[in-house]
């Protein structure tokens, strides 16, 4: 309320109260000035009445909801549904211009500030996560996979007559896509065998560079967060490599923004060689429904220019998302919410360690991967082989969800290209195994009980397929089903 | 409720009223499968209740809401903030997979049932709004210039060798930029002026095939709903030319469904040549927000392979907001919405012509054109040769949105490409003009309000800008941005 | 947001473009300003983005909302549920105080607002629907039979002698028990048969009050809107008659808001004799959720006497929604929803002997009765005599609701006293009869389907009841479950 | 959704994933026939999603959100605003009949079942909170004060020639003035000072009983929660008298459920003696809106006579509010709640002790109240007679609500009756203190922050009226306005 409304207030009421309650209503706008100005996360959460306040202020600055309003024009944000309007804090007109995802809208001020905001909170976020020296960032309304390929969509107008990109393998079909729908040959580095885990094989890489002829490979697409038992790329040595042969370096950070480890490694990455940029989840880092990324990079100028890649405005609805998400946690939540992450990965292992030993099974040993653990199924495919992919099954029925059962041998063609061992990011990995994952919103509940419940699978399946009653299986989820993120 | 459940309502409250109670429930019921058996849109509109009980249904059979569910994945469908879940309808997972945004989740069977049946509905619209034959159609979480670049990277698999898009000329920088983001070379056709009327040429089209070989042209990418005083492309003679030269035929079809004419142009152009696929957008056609488009096209296969070209899981907030508001209206009430649209159009037309001659100006002749209209600005621009564009900030100040001008000779560069004559789709169109268009959702009072703006400020230009007082005038928008849709 | 937040955020998106949502913002703050100057019912209803801006911003003035309030009392507006507390846009506070249901809580100062400009836009909407000279009134969040007995117990305190209350029949159990419960004896006088009318027996009125001393009447208790063919009562005479006697004299006017003739009822009574007070249901009149009603009246020194008898702080919930109706339909809108019910009066009418006379009935002639119709059953009731039951339980069935059906000869005991003829308001009405009634909100569809399935019924009950097939009933809603408002 | 749905929906997506998501259905329907079946607060809280289901369950069970009704009555649950019906629910019909709060609806099979299983969870609650032999209650959507008055009323009609009211004193209005609303004499017993308590003054309510003779007495009005010094009424003794004396007895037990100690006084005195009903507060007991009450007791005939005295429909928001709220605390989080309060209440205790050593002050030793702390002022007095006022200005400044500052020789006419020391529940209390309560939802934080904001002031009190100083004050609340709950 405004000056002159209060002052009428005060003859309503009490004028004490008033200033009083003028008073509260300050304390609500000094945390959306101090956004404003600083463009950070705030260190502690917002309640949801300054939020809703904050993006109701937003909203009545857009043409749609300016009470004079006429328009006659092709695109004037109406709505027909109620529900819709109220959904999205009447905020219709999405973010972006043709020209540019990320420039301002003139008639909508309140959906540009909604956009430049949420780009600044979560180039914060970045920064504290441990990227410290990113530089740029936005959001982008479309999955990890798609935004890889915007990235290389812009890479071909620097680099016009490069068709390849060189990928250490992960076995994830939208990684793969990527590179595909942009148009461009992936080729693939398999990883090495390290111990338990599969790791960067940087002489395979640096080989396929002098093969290929360094101008003619569009950029080298590496991983951060992946299944165990592979493990992060070797960002640093890659970016060392990049930087000697100029070769762009795109970094799939998918779910990394979680794990200070996949973090450190593309500030170090970026410190000691280079990284052009890398795209991460906006669902698997934030708490926030599928459908959004962040593309981001240490060069103002290649960011800009991947922004402008994209024709046409954009929904706003995944900047909404984190944005009242990042305000409801504020800096402080954010990083306890990490903090849990950390302790309960490490409170997995133990369980599945414990479990393992008491199955006649390992817990892989994979020091390098942050949030993903595997358990071997040695002793359950000796038994049966079709006991393996059973335990998928039985796991899907049993409502435990996200643990991922990775059988040997399986093949699969992605986009014309055939990967052996499918899955397991390898083509002949030495046992099947399971995995788990300690993602950030985890809880003790979700461990405990799904240790109990593979348990019991593990029991009962030791059971049945004994001997020749090793049954045949139709998995309700392929094991396909059970693979990609 | 179930059986169960409501006998042991009728224990609590009389028998009889239970009885009614549940007759009630199922009217709901029967609204819902015959949703789902026939996935057609509803002819009669749903009730927000109606609505909401359905997404509820939806929404407690995905794995995030499951009452016993454990997670230990990657990807879970948590949610930190109770604000975004509830907008969402507790609706997490997004759609699609990593291989395929069509395909079914195996986590989040109600996820997969809203995309099916948005899928589904929308298609049903896209029928009888005037396309009667498109077989297959997809929602995607993208602009429209996005998702022609999708389709365009899905063709780049099928024609490895094409460099070139052949593109009747239409001033949006979007659909320029579609192209050259997908890494094509546009290849600029000029329209034709014939009378007030900017048309296809024809000839310059199959001259340019020749010209660089058929086999070397990705596509023909042509155009229905434009600004006037340019007109819908000729797509039937497209369509046929395709078909002789083998060339696919891509149609943006943006704001194009809210028109028989449009929806008819590619009706006739699919039977009788060849359309590989139309795009058009979700908000500038359902009154949504801002963030979605539809590809579809004839040929089921096509259509499904670009679904597959998306890597990765997408957002299903523009699904959503579609079904929701096609739910609500049901067909009747979206053919009422496009009926008044066409109504307003005539009504429009009729008070820019009454005030073009008030005001010594003309409405261009242009009926090919059945959305956007266009009147001179001759007579201000003899003033005074900054008037033209200060009316446009005059609107702009004065929240007449949409209202379009457009000044001669503006030039600018979009990716490299240097435009003459600018927003005018033409290198010299013969006057200035100012556009308006009867787009879906307009109202009387829009059209009433803005002549009555319009009017006010010519008469307020013509005594600024007598003689020598033309002033300077810095515009808060510049020309592009009132260009650009 | 305040000034100094716009500054900033007119370094993140464009000045002009600001400044144009800054002005938009304050249209919505002259809406609220107007509403607060001049405590009136806005004449254009708001969009539900101003109502929504409006009552956030009394929220955060009251002090469960205050960001850095700390609380150690008993009652401090803490709210477990989020559910709860933004249904009730986080105003928890209710309204009044332990002394007064109209006072101001220095604890929330936006509740108060709340209540305060609700109680002065009722005021407004009491004025313009026809008693110009009410000059005071409050919500209360009461029904309209408790509300009566709150001024009954405030009327004790003036006349602590008096016992009785002088009441015009009218069958509604609630009405009743207004005076029973606050522990007075009704004193029934019955209706004079005029015509087909029941009317006031001035005359009787009159005897009693002599035959019981007008010091030992509490009250006249007279009633506007009722079921035909009762019709409200002779206010003006009774009005006449209590100034006389210096009786009080309470209104109820149930629904009668939203019909001119008894508003013009009250306003005339007040003018030429006297009225103390009258209470109208918030549900029936503003199309609300029940729960609450308006005690209004002349001497605004007698209203606050009512509101202090209120012992203890209320709930907000009908005001509330009292004023979200209110504010967004505007006067207008309430208006028109006023001149659409008249109109539908006088179709139901014609539709109502239309079928009447097809079926060998008569609309019984109530000319005087604004709101509600009676079409008698003779011919039902010769035929059979169950049948008029059995009529009211298939029109129940078939979800015709609110046509109430009244045999003959029913008896009941209310309170411990019998009514014989109950429901008809007379001990021995001619004639059995089916009411509908014609209330704001009804709609024409309304009108088509009840009058439909009602000839449906009486065709049916026809052919069953045809001689000695006249079988036995049981009816699902007993007499007294259509009887009851 | 239906099983024929469900089938329907499996040729959609895969079987097996809708086997799962109707598996996911049923555990939320297993939850609502628990419920329903039972009748009680489930143990673990429901998800937000579950009672969202549940209610939309029961609205489409109303005839407003029949989608087949035609309605003709005057009362037909339609409602102008959308915004209205959805904080609702859609739930519009209220609670109860004309005839009785606790009755069934024929129009609204879903809000009879509503208000049903609320009072039966309600009761539940009551139980397990230590009034384990409770037999019967009901919400009513009236203020506590109100409610008593309807108890009152209810037993004028048992006792209809008693007039007078015994009530041992407490300084709040409401309930002051709930006897004198109902028209009784209240009959004020002055309380005894045992140590720093003041306690009730048994002898001296057999005294007057004996005096006015039993019958002429309508009951005895105690009291349990209350602010320190006094505490809560000597419950068994009064019971017993009552019992004796044929009397009834109603408790106001405001806000009393949050303690077993309250709790187990009604417990103890129903057992040995007689208590005819007790009140509770929704708001101060359940974390919900102001505005219902609980009204309970052991004897059901009782109970259902007091619920049959309200006249009309009622509000059926308090229910929904407290509904929802217990749902999704479940009895463990309500439990959960009160250990909390208790262990801060001992918190509290120790920090006031601490603060009042340092100033010279004194805790009081007020071991029977299990809520509500009080700390002399005597020191502050002594330096400047207004100081003590002045500490509770500056304490509303400070936004600490709800330390309430009670000085000496306060007087106030309440209703026409003159209290002295009013505020203080005696005509002379040795000392001015300051109060302050652990109630339900009370946190470690507004501990932390009121001792130190109190600490604040005093400190600075101290320096401001150290000698000539001290000033005159002007408290923006009368000592009044931090009086009565």
């Amino acid at each position: 309320m405004n000056e002159e409304n209060l002052s009428v207030c005060e003859k309503l009421v009490s004028v004490s109260y008033m200033r009083q309650g003028v008073q509260a209503r300050r304390s609500h706008e000094l945390l959306i000035r101090t956004l404003l100005q600083q463009g950070k996360c705030p260190e502690e959460g917002w309640s949801a009445s300054t939020i809703e306040l904050f993006l109701n202020e937003l909203a009545v600055m857009d043409s749609n909801n300016f009470l004079g309003n006429c328009g006659v024009g092709e695109r004037e944000g109406r709505v027909a549904s109620d529900l819709v309007a109220r959904r999205h804090y009447r905020l219709i007109h999405g973010i972006g211009r043709s020209g540019d995802i990320a420039a301002v809208q003139p008639k909508a001020a309140g959906s540009s500030l909604l956009n430049k905001i949420t780009n600044s909170v979560v180039l914060d976020v970045l920064r504290f996560s441990g990227v410290r020296s990113v530089s740029s960032c936005f959001v982008v309304p479309m999955a990890t996979g798609m935004s890889l390929t915007l990235c290389f969509l812009t890479l071909r107008h620097r680099r016009p007559s490069a068709r390849y990109i060189l990928w250490p393998r992960i076995d994830q079909k939208s990684c793969f896509k990527s590179m595909v729908t942009a148009g461009f040959e992936p080729v693939v580095i398999e990883n090495i065998l390290e111990g338990d885990e599969l790791r960067t094989d940087l002489e395979a890489v640096e080989r396929k560079i002098e093969e290929l002829g360094a101008e003619n490979v569009l950029c080298v697409h590496s991983t951060t967060s992946c299944f165990a038992p592979r493990v992060p790329d070797r960002l640093e040595e890659l970016a060392v490599m990049c930087a000697k042969y100029s070769i762009p370096h795109i970094v799939n950070n998918a779910y990394g923004v979680q794990s200070s480890k996949c973090m450190h490694l593309i500030q170090q990455g970026a410190r000691v060689g280079r990284i052009d940029a890398f795209v991460q989840s906006l669902d698997k880092n934030f708490m926030v429904p599928v459908g959004g990324a962040i593309i981001a990079g240490f060069d103002e100028e290649f960011i800009k220019e991947i922004s402008k890649m994209y024709p046409g405005r954009a929904s706003a609805s995944p900047s909404l998302d984190v944005l009242i998400t990042l305000l409801s946690l504020g800096a402080s939540g954010y990083k306890k919410l990490l903090a849990e992450r950390k302790e309960l990965y490490t409170h997995l292992a133990q369980e599945l360690k414990t479990l393992a030993d008491r199955h006649g099974e390992r817990l892989l040993h994979t020091p390098h991967n942050p949030i993903s653990l595997a358990m071997s199924l040695d002793g359950l495919q000796a038994n049966c082989d079709k006991a393996v992919t059973q335990l998928g099954s039985m796991l899907f029925t049993r409502q435990v969800s996200g643990a991922r059962v990775v059988p040997l041998g399986a093949e699969q063609t992605v986009s014309g290209h055939r990967f052996r061992g499918f899955m397991s990011h390898s083509d002949v990995y030495p046992c099947p195994y399971l995995n788990a994952a300690s993602a950030v919103g985890i809880t003790k509940k979700d461990v405990a009980l799904s240790i109990k419940r593979l348990d019991k699978c593990l029991k009962g399946l030791k059971k049945d397929t004994k001997g020749e009653k090793c049954e045949s299986v139709s998995s309700p989820s392929s094991p396909d089903d059970q693979t990609v993120p």
